[in-house]
């Protein structure tokens, strides 16, 4: 990881963001070649998501929206982590994160070495000669450290009557506590070994305040995620465009979480760019109206092309596959993703299932995407926090409802309300629902493809990294760096290079091969140094493709070797020589 | 201007952010076809700007940076507008506004009608009448309105002292005071007529705060301008790339500012995105150094390539000339925009010169794109509050400074003395900068052209919006509502129709053609309607080309025709009959 991490710094992939100033803290800005990955990524993203569909659409809204907004989808009332802050060292601690911290502490290393591996076993004299020593400089405000004998004291009694610590996270508890009697266990601070406070729940949404006055009545927040602004302007969509469900809208925009502490480099930082996709399609109960039954997934089930009689298990597998699909176009296969379905008793409550879609990252394996079904949750939320109706009306799902008879209906309303029995609903809500779908309404249910362009540059840019040790022409070994990133993503394409830069001749061949590619992909033009180390340079920003121009272009060497160049391969590093001429259909080709 | 907002609405440009929920000023969201165009603008400025050029690389930094960096541009303690409130109504004005908002309010239109034009001249029984009748509901808090006959008292007495009110605004100062002798006069609120403060500064910034504590010291803004952050990065881009100045580096992305009152549309809004561009230059004193003189700019100056003896002037006209051409490339040619070359007394104390790129909007010639040359303001700022280095170190600039003997040194320091004579420096300070570049050392100068993306989006759509009436086939008049977009922003680039959507050879080639054309440009299919309808509706969102498969196109009118198409012009509305085969070609070379 940190062989990327400099490579990245010293390539002009990633910085941190107002490095001059020190920094600020889960913030990262993208340097030329990074901006152009990015731009890359988001291209590919909105091809393939949008513009290679005729059934979904975009949008681009704003990051700052009603605060209402917040309100229906949930967030301002439940976006938050448990946060406990130390009463002494002020500092604040994830709870869910505390046990991952305390392991990265010197003073929970270093009384780690005084407990026997296996037994838990101890020495109370060891102990206190600890918290006599050492202890003083690593954790002072551990209560082992204050008042080690009363502490032991507690430690040694409970143990004699038979209350071993019942681990490691256990044992901390003990060497934290002072006042057993008095205060019951507690939690000691990472970073100082003093009292943590009960965690409390602290919201992640970056909160400011429209217009010039700051008041209750005009805060707004900063986006967390690009999602809702989808289903908001549901309705406006539909309305402006010739879209009929199953469509869907697709958006591509920074979202902001207030992270408490932000990690694993670009990984979970506090700004971050979103690439989601909101699917809309029709409830089961409503493709099984129209078209008799529901077509439901199972192993083997062909996903190539949607089908009318699709239930939200089949889109949902299909959107998997679409993605997968798409993840191996820029160069992460099956090889390096992982699958995680959630269990239920994982899923958010509004969810009927979903998938994470994980990468290798140096650190461990993370979610690149997640994919929710999410039924009707937000826009219903919206429909009720709005006043406004998002129903679709949908002429056919009405003709099927207006051919059913008395006996069919409420064979249909029956049916529903078996279907729904464990959820909390009375058969007037079903009937009241059925009624809707069969004079046509309902609110489409949806499928949601959510990815992260900061993680999948991230994953990217691990993935293509690589070291090899080759030897060159003098039989000496190096060391060679190179991002083997996908042609279709790499910032620069093609480099281009005039084998001498004091010879104009070379020099003018080559400006005129960069001024014929450059309209068509991005060229990286560069005559200083020697041939070798300009391909190391390029092999490093991951540029598939360089071009240079020498003697036997410009003709010195022979008419039939006159207007070739040496084409040579990041990969392989294998050079061939092709005619200029075929140059921009080769480089498209792979490009593309 | 209605008929624009109206349609950008309804075909999918332009929405109201959160509009479910009442709407949230001055905040837009892009639907399908804006989010399009949008795309296609970025993609336009960044080809032409970064890809097409090889001396300009990019940047993508985050909206949160280090609250430092608004200390040391200037913007925590100057980034504000002058705002009073309301001290009854409580409502909010700023200042500057304050005239333009009292023309709009119904009280002031009634009151004028009460004053002969020309001569302003008024009955006292008429302005008595009007405050105990409709003054009462349209501007209770005004003095007028309260207290009318010691009001028209003080009004009367002045001028029968000489001292008649100076103008309009004049006139409502009086009608606003009561008490003017123990007051002075009063700025009547334009909402209630009643008394507003004095103007004080209200900072412009959206203001909030990182990590889990909100207090004074975890203070951040979200940026107002993308500039900072490329001064901020400019040495890692130095250090990671292949540049040498002169170079730039451009940026897109979203700024935020807090208006108090944002306005016509979506041209002043609180959430905008800005497409910058810094261009880093030699001081004119290193360029003399290195080449003996410096090139100026005079009437008739070659501006088609850059010259290595290009003084800053050169350059800025360099720059007003580049992106004149970018702008007509997107159809906004000279006819439509206008420039404004800032006068000494307007142009900010960091700026040499600044060009605005005007615009004639419907609501008012108002500002595109600003032309700025900066000196080295913003660098030498950062370099200063972040105690970082930021010169650059230029190899030809040291070698030139190594052959000058003494004699020509001292020559060169007083020369810089004589031009600088004016600002407050002192010799020994001249002489240290003159040392630090005959050594190679400066702070490179900043040329910026910077544009406001949301802003263009409105001049496109203004500038593209035409009515006209057409005679349709049956001979009846009929109004065509028309966007002449040019087609390398158009949002569609080609719709494709089936004559009939009940004829399944007509929809299988049709949708075959869709598919050989949808890799390589934005396609619309549509098979509803009547195909005239069809052609309308392209028409509203700008497409410039339509393509009908019809049954020539299948071969039931003889081989000679078969695998044809009729392509539809959307301006001229003339229809031409081309081979499938040469459409993509066709259409490529309009779209580039």
């Amino acid at each position: 990881m940190e062989k990327i991490v400099s490579l990245c710094k010293r390539r002009g992939f990633i910085f941190q963001s107002s490095e001059i100033y020190g920094g600020l803290n889960g913030f990262w800005d993208y340097g030329p070649m990074g901006a152009e990955l990015k731009r890359n990524l988001r291209d590919t993203w909105w091809q393939t998501m949008t513009r290679d569909r005729d059934d979904v659409v975009g949008l681009d809204a704003s990051i700052i929206m009603h605060p209402l907004v917040w309100k229906a989808s949930g967030h301002v009332d439940t976006f938050s982590d448990p946060m406990s802050t130390c009463k002494q060292c002020k500092k604040l601690v994830r709870t869910d994160q505390w046990w991952a911290m305390m392991a990265e502490q010197a003073w929970v290393q270093s009384l780690a070495t005084l407990v026997t591996p296996g037994t838990d076993e101890f020495h109370t004299g060891d102990l206190l000669k600890w918290a006599k020593g050492k202890g003083r400089q690593l954790a002072p405000n551990l209560a082992l450290v204050r008042n080690p004998e009363v502490t032991i004291a507690w430690l040694v009694q409970d143990i004699e009557k038979g209350k071993r610590p019942a681990d490691a996270k256990d044992f901390y508890l003990y060497l934290a506590t002072e006042q057993l009697a008095v205060t019951g266990f507690i939690t000691p601070c990472p970073h100082c070994g003093g009292e943590l406070t009960e965690p409390r729940p602290f919201n992640l949404m970056f909160r400011s305040h429209y217009g010039p006055v700051e008041s209750e009545d005009n805060i707004c927040y900063l986006r967390p995620e690009t999602a809702q602004a989808i289903f908001v302007q549901f309705k406006n969509v539909l309305d402006s465009s010739r879209v009929k469900v199953p469509f869907g809208i697709g958006q591509i925009g920074k979202a902001f979480r207030n992270e408490i502490t932000p990690r694993n480099y670009t990984f979970r930082s506090r700004e971050f760019e979103q690439m989601e996709l909101e699917f809309f399609i029709r409830p089961d109960d409503a493709v099984r109206l129209i078209h008799g039954s529901v077509e439901k997934w199972h192993e083997g089930a062909d996903l190539s092309a949607p089908r009318p009689a699709w239930g939200w298990e089949m889109w949902h597998r299909y959107w998997v596959d679409q993605r997968t699909k798409y993840y191996d176009s820029i160069g992460l296969g099956t090889d390096v993703l992982d699958y995680h379905w959630q269990k239920p008793e994982e899923l958010a409550h509004y969810a009927r299932a979903t998938v994470d879609i994980l990468f290798k990252f140096p650190f461990g394996t993370e979610e690149l995407e997640g994919i929710a079904a999410r039924g009707d949750f937000d826009l219903s939320q919206h429909q009720k926090f709005s006043g406004k109706p998002l129903e679709v009306f949908d002429e056919e799902l009405k003709a099927a409802g207006e051919k059913l008879n008395e006996e069919q209906k409420n064979e249909f309303i029956n049916g529903l309300f078996e279907d729904r029995k464990c959820a909390e609903t009375t058969r007037e809500e079903v009937a009241a629902s059925a009624d809707r779908l069969i004079k046509g309404f309902y609110l489409p249910h949806v499928i949601e493809p959510s990815a992260g362009l900061d993680r999948m540059a991230l994953a990217v840019l691990a993935a293509a990294f690589d070291e090899e040790t080759v030897t060159d022409e003098k039989g000496k070994s190096e060391t060679r760096t190179v991002l083997r990133l996908h042609p279709r993503i790499a910032p620069v394409k093609c480099a281009i290079f005039p084998l001498l830069k004091n010879r104009p001749e070379l020099v003018a061949k080559a400006r005129e091969i960069e001024a014929s590619l450059r309209r068509h992909m991005n060229i990286f033009y560069d005559e200083a140094g020697a041939i070798g180390r300009r391909y190391r340079r390029q092999d490093e920003i991951g540029t598939p493709f360089c071009v240079t121009v020498d003697f036997d272009t410009i003709g010195e060497n022979g008419p039939e070797k006159a207007d070739t160049v040496t084409l040579r391969h990041r990969d392989s590093m294998e050079q061939e020589r092709i005619p200029i001429a075929a140059l921009r259909d080769r480089l498209e080709a792979a490009i593309r």
